[in-house]
């Protein structure tokens, strides 16, 4: 089986995820790197694609020349898809003009800068009839698949509950102003958008809530706050959540909580029983019951069902972590690509809710009512 | 030294708090139960009586019986407290009479049905100048006031998160209309109050939240719902927090989270690290910082402050637990009573600020607005 | 119901072990300490049973005074029993004397100084038809319970492995040449026995691991030391364990694992599954199957057959801890003494096993021969 | 920078550990899978091939094979090295013949069948010059070589006890004799060797052991078992360690635990601490302290030397696993080859040592002696 053929933009030399992207896609053998714009700075851009073994007539100073260049390589050898892995302002109009280019394209969270924006890319992908995939990472993981599938088939009953929060500590002291690129850019409501903590991370634990929830927010009441003097975003989030069907939520997404590494935990009870799920430790999903013992079930271990086990490549008690719930997402985005529709991977949709939830959160927190709507989304 | 004398109103046989608070004043030898009115059912108060070993002369239908035949007594025999474990609805009147009578009072929580008659029973106390102590058990936690003075004193800068989440399952079923005793009045507005899961632990985690954090929350924004159909109060409550100073919060109580147990858990972060403690594991504190390791700081372990290593009974390792917690509170207030100030204990306060806690969660809940103040409480 | 009667020899002001135990015998109300000889010391004697609110008349400057004394008060107003909480060399002559005299003994462990002289206890207590309680604390658990029964039911199938381990560090340091009274005693020949670390928390690892499993150590292979220069007893040992029946086993005991409190632990591993339960967190018994998830089987939680249940005081997620671990053991004592047999807890065939094992470890370790037998002590 | 070319030796479809190797070679970028000879079974081998998408005329029918052609391939095309993921009894002759050839050679563990064997292994990587690896995955955790360090520098003193385990229960049931082909040939001794559970994951303890304290074993004291009935080779192992310096330790590897998954576990205690680290949660290294709290070292947290940072791909709290410890050790063999001596990987001397282990375990276990002493391999 011949490997798929990646494109990437963003992720010079330094940069956190656009490496995290390049493992996800070399793990599985299903994509290879072949082509890069890593960085505007020709020099470091050269260096990386350098680095990466790729051919130095395939690392291009622009996603634009890129897309040019590459429709004129021959079918077998061109790029099929574009891994876009800049800050968040340029993701619209890069997926945007890859996906009308005839490239299916894998790219970060949030989706944009805006539900308008997003909407665009929905309507590009709609109309290439290219696949669109989101870094909605923490869907890959085995146990989330578990936990999702063990609540759509209605293990804890009706769900009543959902507690979704996401601590990170690394933006307790002023480094935005202070040299760090990661927490530059991410603080900046030009190249961010209107989120900070909400954009960055509250959007994984809103993904996250609904999407094993399989329940939609319907309104959100929320406070966002900057902690840190002089931060031009926000740097913490909480949110109350209505859903759909009666369930009650909670939504904590901060980037000052000191101490705190990349905590995302989410909880869900039912009726009957409810569960837990912990990204720090993310092979083990405990599942609790009002009538018998807390059960654990763990990757690889008894009681899993298909589904999740064929996300795993070890078996049980070989710990699998981030770089290997990315790989499923890039797995599961190859297979639709090939034409497979058996494992699904977070797309536009997601996307879209995230957009709304953002706006909603940040209307809300503005104003002086309890409740904001998130739009249903009909028509994305 | 001479035991210190109780009388106990309520907790006949069968009920559950009656029997921690005999556990509790037993454990360290400071108290003697000499008294009771342990139910109005005359059997099965005299049974009680028995099976405590109690002199029947002292085993009083009423608090009112109770409160004039040891008003005969000769000092040296007569109690000295009255521990109040009823039903809230009886908590003032009780608590009222015995003050008014010259008793000291160790009364169960919530306070009272409402701010009204907790403001009745300061007044009281007051006027009694006898001391009255409230069964906020969690604050007798050594690793509680181990946290409690650290912050204090300033280890974690500024505070900016206060989280606080209070998990229990029991009621996930309408046991209360099925014969479960300890089910029926909690839910039963007539006896329990205003709040239901609110009033029942919503307070505790409200009162851990302010005891721990040294701040007072200043508003509230609400979400209480009854998951169990047919159930008369609240079963699950959400909150955002704001707190005096600029920290913000959350307050999560749900006695319908299917399969927990007791998980009352205080996480709280300032500028330069956090502080997480778990009821269920009450030996440890964790203490995460931004610039070194995750410490994890044990009852009776290096580390540990002179309050906190006093409020222990074994060298590390040996768990104390539940019934410690409370027999400090005990301990505590015996010291009170003997005319020490060394140790402190929640009282009058507490209960004022947990009852106005009530009733603006109820109000903002009931409401269309963001934000509802919580009175700061300066006639207490 | 009227309280047992207890005379306490030992324990005086700052001993450790003294204070649990008269803790223990309080909190249910089975037992009032009514008389002591709590030191050699008159004066800290005198003292320490001011502080317990003892009659003066009835602190005794010694063991045989008091049972002179109270073999001459009144059948209802006499103790019932005597605590010994002296260190080791005391028990076999002090446990005598008592039981001989007419009084039931709750005696520290180790049982004695050698197998002989715990024998010559057995000899006196069968003599005397009065009872002897051992302070196997640990077996007061009620998770231990739990584990029992479960083995002994069948539900792991044959049992395989048997490990268990008893971490200290609290004798890392030569403390006991540099004033610690605790660490002084025990590690001194003459006072302590033949066995150091291996006579004080040894014993109590093997007795655990026994007492669980329900099987009998045949065959014992010990590495023994002494890491802290110019100690004169063990302060660490190794184990190999063959059990009748072929289970295999290891014991690890340690008072020089610097940082370890009071790390008890065992694990027990049959044909279908395993369990695992650790002192510090007494309230969860962990079992694992082959064919399906782990289940945490928790004090008050569902699954606990009933006569787990029966030693708790509280709900699920109240957490029990030492004390009460220990004063199940004093309420089970005081059910024999007024003849009931519901209760079991350790007495002469724990003790005389115990001693074997230390002989044995002892004459293992000291010789070339890879195993030594245990007694199966059938003249116990 | 051009990738080194890997050639692989078994693994074929439904193997195990070949997958490992190849997701572990890939997920630098350091390696390119070339070549191979998967299987015997000339069409399982050629579909593997397809499926890893190589070049068919560079799948071959045998180890021999491989090296021929190999050889005739112009130098920038020839494969570096030969991964050799074979049963143990073809290990010996394969890398010898790999090496002699001029490849360097990536082996699985355990190094071969007999020391014999290993020192021939050893001779032949001596004299042709090229590397050998062993695949002693569990060093390639960056928290494991955090421990190492940390001991190194004497942050604990000097090392007392060193407690190790390796806890499965997957043999629990007799499925060596029920089609199961991985627990096939590890329970016969003609592929296996004379350990069953010993040399499977006796080997990776002991080797773990040494790797961290830095110390080595000098005589042991061993139980061996077969607790499955008809089992040809031990199932489970217990030993008594005695390592030169003094540092008494223990050694349990089992694999009819049953329930237990890869219970790896090590635990190293010295004069002023003790640290702890557990396979399943590799991110994590306790460190336990005589004089102050115990401290958590995270994977990328604060307080880890550069050296185990380097070992990382992602920031704190990303969990790392086996998959990417397997990568560190494919990165530093990578790097030997390319010159470099930044990093080490487990090779020849590690190998020796975990055959003598071997040798003298089951030699002793078969005898009536204490102690057996392991050859210091100073011909190694």
């Amino acid at each position: 089986m011949t490997r798929l053929r990646l494109g990437m933009v963003g992720g010079g030399e330094g940069a956190f995820i656009g490496a995290v992207h390049r493992m996800a896609a070399a793990l599985d053998g299903d994509w290879q790197l072949v082509a890069g714009a890593f960085s505007t700075d020709a020099s470091r851009n050269e260096r990386t694609g350098e680095s990466l073994g790729l051919d130095s007539q395939r690392v291009y100073p622009s996603l634009d020349t890129m897309i040019a260049r590459e429709q004129a390589v021959s079918a077998d050898q061109r790029i099929d898809a574009v891994a876009i892995v800049t800050p968040n302002y340029l993701h619209a109009p890069m997926a945007i003009a890859a996906l009308n280019a005839g490239f299916h394209v894998f790219c970060e969270k949030p989706m944009a800068m805006s539900v308008t924006e997003a909407e665009a890319i929905a309507k590009a992908a709609r109309a290439s009839g290219q696949r669109f995939a989101l870094a909605f990472t923490y869907s890959g993981y085995p146990l989330i698949e578990e936990a999702r599938v063990r609540i759509a088939r209605g293990d804890l009953g009706k769900i009543r509950l959902v507690q979704v929060e996401y601590l990170q500590g690394w933006l307790s002291l002023p480094i935005d102003t202070d040299g760090n690129k990661q927490a530059e850019w991410r603080t900046d409501p030009a190249r961010a958008g209107i989120g900070g903590c909400l954009g960055d991370i509250g959007t994984h634990a809103f993904q996250l809530a609904e999407h094993v929830s399989g329940l939609r927010v319907q309104s959100v009441s929320a406070d966002v706050a900057t902690h840190v003097p002089g931060r031009r975003l926000d740097d913490d989030v909480s949110a109350l959540l209505r859903f759909a069907g009666g369930a009650r939520g909670t939504l904590k997404a901060s980037q000052v909580a000191a101490g705190e590494e990349n905590g995302l935990k989410l909880r869900i009870h039912g009726e009957r029983g409810g569960l837990e799920w912990a990204q720090m430790e993310p092979n083990t999903l405990m599942l609790r019951w009002l009538d018998r013992p807390t059960e654990i079930v763990r990757a690889g271990g008894p009681g899993l069902h298909d589904g999740a086990t064929a996300l795993l490549r070890t078996p049980a008690g070989h710990p699998e972590g981030y770089i290997e719930a990315f790989a499923n997402l890039y797995r599961a985005f190859a297979a639709a690509i090939r034409g497979s529709n058996d494992r699904s991977f977070p797309g536009v949709v997601d996307g879209l809710r995230t957009m709304r939830f953002i706006e909603a959160v940040i209307e809300n927190a503005g104003s002086d009512k309890k409740w904001t709507m998130i739009d249903s989304g009909e028509n994305a």
